[in-house]
């Protein structure tokens, strides 16, 4: 291999810086129409991304464009880190954050659609701060939408997972361009059309313009980030509620699958066996849940109620989107357990959601059951299949390393945690609530919603454990590998 | 495949039977030597053991003698639970434990080298009961070296584990007498020297000769089971804590290797992979306690005891032993998460240790760091190598799998004791700590060394976990498999 080539990295990080700028025109505009404090903070954020942005982008235009895997690796790692850099500003500006480690861990958890949040007055943020965080899940998601369907597959990157998004065309290795716009732009027209429409229901029902177009941002990036500090227990709306539920499901499922559904192909939807699992596991989990809060008398108002809160729990915790309408990490431990297993399933891969993802999980659950079929008939060959298709036995073996290192990173960051002081039941709560993408804390972390508390150490470890967990594992972890760095 | 020969099976559970009831008289003489209550129990237990054992024996005689593949696992299985269902029988007729569910949870705690108990006052059993308690677990120990050096090997089963027992001379698919007999007689005198050196060490310190008998048995076995309700800790004696460890760490290596040692060839011994691996994370763990009970300034008298407490829980915990000498669950969250992690981690395959094992661990380790190696170079060909040999994508398959099931095991037993309201911390510990064959308990489980107050349907689960764990899982639960019952 060649020597890396940092400078083609700094370039595309500086078109990324400048996209950021542009974006951020958007809450300015907010701050400007709502004429709130945070004006200066935005237009002075502007000012400085968008030069650091061009900078890099034109000194380094002239240099070699070649660019090969290890290029691809650290761009993505390095785009969310640059993104949260500069995305943190407002927030420090504004003084509504009053140190680094707070804002970097509140911006991360933001694009990477994680929605965990060290603010515990989220009330008292001016219209474009509170915007700010909205879009950029949003635009977190939108990355993940990019990265999954066209980066990883090029990348041959994040545990097997691309192979199973039969969208994606045969991209070729060196050129990031050709093929990906089309796909990418098919893909973030059903993003906008979803979020557009969610908006629209919501407007309908119990909620203003602003706060139903933050909360459509956040919902079909699965984020979570809300402008009510109860999150949507805030409306206590069943309409409301149910169009959340009902939106959430739809952004767990393969945003392929979805825009073929828009066309009028249900078929492909309705068949696929991944979309069937998750919604089983859905069924499953809602059911024991409820269950659970019947048997053990918590009812929340009627059956109708408790059904309802239970079906949005589950759908916020495997959908990885972190909404709350009631302060489930309270209910007890058996819940607890069904909450922790559903958040480590995660929804369907090719969405906005976080987790192993339900197809993993299936392709694993397979495989266990031929392990059974081959201890009595040890010379039977009986593949894995998916929709019908067969999967590599090296695919298979490369899921199982990714949930293995998804299990080691749960385990070590939960050890750091501990030691820091949190519980049991918080370290690995919070870990895997942030390794997922999820969002919300558990133990002294649920009751106000917060990650606050906790100390500064292990708010670094969580923010990377988001990154990590964003971005399959081996696409950051590699950095970290010795074969990475080494000339051959 | 033909139908199951359940005479085979019958008959060979009757023999098994007929050799309890010929240990049973060591505990009988116990009783006897000691003029104690407990003689009738035992006469009785014998009585009954022996009649049904034989008739079994010889009503299934003429039969055919043909035993396949599934009539193995049948076997195996069912041997824990008979040797449990009569084993408990002196205990209910004793007195000691007036209900089926404790006794059973006792005795399958006993053959399966697991060390749980339901006990909470273990110093007023008579010493007939008591020796029975800690012969289980010894022959529960001789056991498994019979199943995972022979039998497994010819079941194909276990996740992979048996490859690497070199020693294993080619056993023949369909007969299990020919060398099994060889290999296992070498072992069992190895097992035996270690355990009657241990007695001799034992007494030579404050513990008096019925004590080390006990303890020298259990410690051979990695039971765990005591003769005090305080366990090693009654002692309080730096001596005796030393001897238990060397032995609990000797105890934990692979037999064959101890038994090459024995005869002067150390050379397999110190060059071999597990063995230096196993030892490197008692290190590794002994120093993060040691460090975390200094820092959070839990000190045992000095920094010598300290140390040594720290040493000796670890080598408790990854040779799944289970003695304690100190109340190591009331330490805090970050010493559990470490604790966890090593029960899971287990030492060396070919120990009658439990837990995954050493060895998967390190496969999986070496695995993963080659899965980073293929994401930059996808076509070169990386292969596992343990002590310089490949081992192949098949095998590593089959230890993932193995690995997997584990981790499901441990979520679904845990959400079963969750909803019977255990905390999170006692769901989670106790699955582990019987999964893995360790025995302590944890959260109020762990107060009193005592599993009593658990709710009935918790103490099946567990004994269940007892039994899959010490059979490595798929022995068990591919009975459970569609798969084996089907007629085809
Ligand atoms: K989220
Ligand atoms: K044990």
């Amino acid at each position: 291999m060649s020597e890396i080539n940092f400078r083609i990295v700094a370039r595309v990080i500086g078109i990324l810086l400048c996209f950021e700028a542009l974006f951020m025109l958007l809450p300015l505009s907010v701050a400007i129409y709502y004429n709130e404090s945070d004006i200066y903070a935005f237009l002075l954020t502007i000012g400085i991304t968008a030069i650091v942005g061009l900078c890099s982008t034109f000194i380094f235009k002239r240099h070699s464009k070649q660019m090969g895997k290890r290029e691809g690796f650290l761009i993505v790692s390095t785009s969310w880190i640059f993104f949260s850099l500069f995305g943190m500003l407002p927030f420090l500006i504004h003084g509504d954050i009053d140190n680094i480690t707070d804002a970097f861990f509140e911006t991360m958890s933001g694009c990477t659609t994680t929605g965990a949040t060290i603010l515990d007055d989220i009330e008292s943020l001016p219209h474009g701060i509170l915007f700010w965080r909205s879009l950029m899940q949003w635009l977190g998601g939108m990355g993940i939408i990019l990265f999954t369907l066209a980066v990883l597959p090029m990348l041959n990157s994040g545990g097997g997972i691309q192979l199973f998004n039969a969208e994606v065309p045969g991209i070729t290795h060196d050129k990031l361009r050709p093929r990906i716009s089309e796909t990418a732009k098919r893909l973030w027209i059903v993003y906008l059309s979803i979020t557009v429409l969610l908006i629209v229901l919501l407007v309908l029902g119990p909620m203003n313009f602003f706060d139903a177009v933050c909360h459509a941002l956040t919902t079909t990036a699965t984020g979570g980030y809300s402008t009510k500090q109860n999150s949507i227990a805030y409306w206590d709306s069943a309409y409301i509620e149910y169009v959340i539920i009902i939106f959430m499901l739809i952004s767990g499922i393969n945003f392929s699958l979805v825009y073929h559904a828009a066309l009028g192909d249900y078929k492909k939807l309705l068949q696929d066996e991944e979309t069937k699992w998750f919604l089983f596991v859905v069924l499953l989990a809602t059911a024991a849940i409820a269950a659970g809060l019947f048997i053990s008398g918590q009812i929340y108002g009627n059956a109708e109620k408790t059904i309802r809160t239970a079906l949005f729990q589950v759908s916020t915790c495997i959908t990885t989107t972190g909404f709350a309408t009631a302060d489930f990490a309270k209910w007890g431990p058996f819940f607890n357990v069904v909450i922790f297993c559903v958040m480590f399933f995660g929804a369907c891969a090719g969405s906005t959601s976080g987790g192993a993802k339900t197809i993993r999980m299936v392709v694993v659950l397979k495989n266990t059951a031929n392990e059974f079929y081959r201890h009595l008939h040890p010379n039977a060959v009986v593949p894995v299949r998916i929709n019908r298709r067969v999967i590599s036995y090296d695919l298979v073996s490369k899921i199982l390393a990714f949930l293995f290192v998804y299990v080691l990173v749960v385990a070590i960051s939960a050890l750091v945690l501990s030691s820091l002081g949190l519980s049991f039941e918080e370290s690995f709560g919070c870990t895997l609530s942030c390794l997922s993408n999820v969002g919300p804390g558990f133990g002294r972390m649920s009751s106000d919603f917060s990650f606050e508390i906790i100390p500064t150490l292990g708010k670094w470890v969580l923010s990377f454990d988001m990154l990590i967990g964003r971005l399959e594992l081996f696409t950051v972890l590699i950095l970290f590998s010795p074969y990475f760095w080494k000339k051959s």
